[in-house]
């Protein structure tokens, strides 16, 4: 069957990683996953949050956000109505917990690495780009920390990315667009490390229950797209990061 | 192997469901999972959110909220910080979902129910009790509506529960506890309707990635535990809803 | 003359104190006064607020919150809003005051006692319930520190409680349910100790100004109302505070 | 005995009310009470909140602040803490009630009448000054809406004002300043008509409970002030209220 | 050609400093500029903000708001919105700027004074005012520190005064009243030291743009004004600045 | 005297603007001032402003914001302390008003065309890089509207661009990049259309205050350079507005 724009069910968008994107962070990466595009920015503090003082371990969060018009309709400021949008909160979360849980935060040491993810165009799948580019942005960070000789080895135990898949009209596949994911009845989200391991995975039936073979087919999609994922970061910051 | 509270590890807590438990609201439920206490309370409004005016559908939404005890130590109100705590953000979010995936919004016509889960206790699995006991509640109040002749049969597709699994120990367990679900390597909650297929999952390698084995199992100990819950449900609301 | 549900004009509602209702805090009550239902917990903490630090003595606070749907309609969360309701900011300055009337701030030490009231279920008379379950929430916290030696006997003063009083039909009658006072032409909330003392009265004229003879004679039923409630106290937890 | 500044108990502080203060409210008073300073001014608005449209009626609502140095240190404003200080919105209330209890919002159409009282010197009883003064901007907002023909007789009931009272090394008194206010072991604020009929009272035992003799003390020492007050009032705007 | 109000184009309209308008603030100063009236209190505090800690410098800032019936119709309290008006928050930069200017912040030592501008009563030249009087205010708060033996000359390089101009009708006016500012084509504001040097100005082409020459107009206008504005500041506060 | 990266005291920075640079907006330029990188995105929506319904006139606003990492340390974002910044307060409406000053609202209609400036990279002269692109933006924006028949010219009176300048070491110069601006004495911001009329100004003496021939120093130094940035303008847009 042929998608929207011509892919096969297992086929993601053409991917590009600009680093050194913006000039001041610590890590700067835009991703660009078909028209999707994501500013990631990494920035590297001395200090961890209130509750983990005094414990010499490290602390690695994120910050997701969508300029109004990434969207096709204009989305009001955050700040215009006092409140995260619920969306937003769920979604850096997300990212947090991704990057994390590949980081050694033992070999951190008390330090504070954020990741700002800014989608300056959305076209579906703007998380998993997070992902797969805020980690590239991580390494570029903390390669600069081991340039400053804080460690030798860079305190990460994988590669981590992140990509969608849906059922849309009963078929599975992977990197769904807008138009897609918009229309489709199934939505799932997975982050794996660059052996096939999952790191999270989030599927909902927007439109109708799934069953256990259609998940295993998605889980099937999904493992091969990512393998192409961290193909594309081993070329962006491979050379930092074996 | 035995569990910290002498579980096996496809069983569940005791679970007790009392309706009506709150006077005033549409439907009101106590749900006790265990030492895990919520009160979900349903309450029917004639008319819908702005983005949904003039459809003829209704809406099915929930907010989700801790009392600054219901945990060991005291949690500030969201009304201190002026923030939803963005982990509510996300619960709530799923429950919605979750309710509104077997409810047919064209069916309830212009109305909104709104089921809020409050957690008076917490010993781990609060948003999978609250969309346990939500739905309870969600069918008290379309009954109270059908009562009145809204309409003949409930406009709901079918059962809808929640359970958490993880692996602790490198064992893959349902229904985990505080203590287990803080100490355990993964966690998931599954929320699947009454023929085991599936509405959402969410799972997370907290301490390490996890198999495509892992994940398998422990939607099979899922899918035996939610026909437990499903039938808790039926003891409750079944002579309401068949 | 015969009131909605059958009392007589000095007659009080049922109550019932539960302790030991939640786990997790200090002291746990749940007060029932007729079909009005609050839990309250209390927490303390080792500090105090930045401007008594240093000053070797403690403080008592509280905070009063109702479930959305403790009420006939259903009432959006103060977060909602970004704005702690003004009604509840007013009620949880009351009970604090009310509760720091008959405790020994310095003996108390530099701890503070936060005493979280949330009305699960309202029919009149929810601040007054607030104020006489939240002081047998405070004895119990105040125990437990003392079986951890932090002092010998408690650091209270006196019983606490509260009722309300009001005129309706012009007829002066105690503890009021939610239809008599909406009724009502005067309100009033009487906080008394144990020896008929009165530690802080708000009374207002709702529909028309009143005598000083009415008042007289509200303050004569509330005496005797708080007898009673002071009884119910005693029989929950007496044996801790003589 | 003699107090801090020589009154008698009965003796209430120097009043001074300058009606049309500032040029564009519909009215507009300067109270002083002793050093305590107001400015009292009456916006009319055709519209009522909400809860109130289509019946006919109309409203009279209050907001009270202070300038952040109306006392001896600063205090930083509302909106820095993004909240209205708890003690504000506990006496706009009060200062609501009170006026709105001597109108006759019938008679007053839908219209609201927001009285701001704004405290730009603070030395005891702002509250009861915002009242007293406030009544005779009300008077003069509706007296302008009589210019207009919009009724023939003001919607007034009765004069309205407001007296402290308090016990002060065991010596009742009225009209506490800020001095006698903070020593003081009792506190009282009396709202009354000008027929000594209460309006709304509200008595705090700060640092001990007191007794009803008391009291009631208290209630005829602000008996006599009230009635010295409302002569005031009369001097400033009885012209336009019999 | 004759204004609106009489005066010459010149022409500033009545200036009336009244110092020790409120009693608590270590400077206070009522400035009436016509029917413009700000009450500007100065409040000293011995720390600074975090930014400037431990470098043994001072800072000078400022607060600026209106009562809501400063206008002539009610605009809500920015609390109300919880957000700061966007022209208030420009406004108070403004003024913070212009008296950071003039005053020497080594010498003033690791001390904190804040002007507050709360303007009682506006028509034109309200934020020109604010930085007028707002001078006098930190003149006689500086002055108190001196007295205290903290330095011996106060810690200011200057006088700061500002005042309005603008095109109105095609002629170029000083110190513009509100009716004369909201119908005029072009509107200034200029900050000067006494030897007529500018510290900050703001012009805009409100109903068109504005050619040099005009704004050279302007410029000559207001350094005569600005010389009237600092005799009126010498009578208030020269016997304690040079 | 030679500047710290080799340009002349009149020299602007190499400017690159891009048009369409986001897919979704109705007008959408990126702008590139030496390092300084403002995404403009333009959105036209067929509602005005609720003070501005039902005169047939549009309304054009903008919005500010810069990413965290735009600058060389991060900055918190706005939603994190629940504030918009002052700084984009004023920056904001200063865009707005210049886009507004060349618009003619009258022929716009009741539309609202909202510019959106985003700081991707912050190296002196955010704002006023923000309005030369803001203006490309709303021409493109504007230039839709027209090929949907809206009018068949664009409501545009002239060209509007701006440029800083400012003194540094007492040598007036233009463009000025952050070293410069740092490190300035004077900082000035000129908004002008493309006959070297001013539309808005701004000076502060953040070091010292200025003279009147240094402010006209200035002017012309900004005025030049005001002719290239149009020139620049022509070259991205000039086809759709001559």
């Amino acid at each position: 069957m042929a998608r929207y724009d011509g892919r096969k069910v297992y086929e993601i968008r053409p991917v590009k990683i600009t680093t050194g994107f913006i000039t001041y962070p610590e890590g700067s990466v835009l991703i660009e996953c078909g028209n999707t595009k994501v500013i990631c920015n990494a920035t590297v503090e001395n200090s961890v949050p209130p509750f983990m003082k005094g414990q010499g371990r490290g602390w690695v969060t994120a910050e997701y956000s969508m300029l109004p018009r990434a969207t096709q309709s204009r989305t009001p400021r955050d700040i215009q109505r006092l409140k995260l949008a619920p969306r937003s909160a769920e979604i850096q979360r997300l990212i947090g917990r991704a990057l994390r849980s590949v980081t050694n935060l033992d070999r951190l040491g008390e330090r504070t690495v954020t990741i700002d993810c800014d989608v300056i165009q959305a076209d579906g799948g703007t998380r998993c780009a997070s992902i797969t580019g805020g980690f590239c942005a991580l390494v570029l960070a903390l390669d600069k920390l081991r340039q400053e000789g804080v460690f030798h080895q860079l305190p990460l135990y994988s590669y981590v990315a992140a990509v969608s898949a849906g059922i849309v009209g009963d078929v599975p596949m992977v990197d769904l667009n807008y138009v897609e994911d918009s229309g489709g009845e199934v939505d799932f989200n997975f982050v794996m490390d660059d052996e096939g391991k999952i790191i999270e995975l989030q599927g909902t039936g927007e439109d109708r229950p799934f069953s256990k073979k259609e998940m295993d087919d998605m889980y099937a999609l999904a493992e091969g797209a990512i393998r192409q994922l961290v193909q594309k970061q081993r070329e962006a910051i491979g050379h930092l990061f074996g």
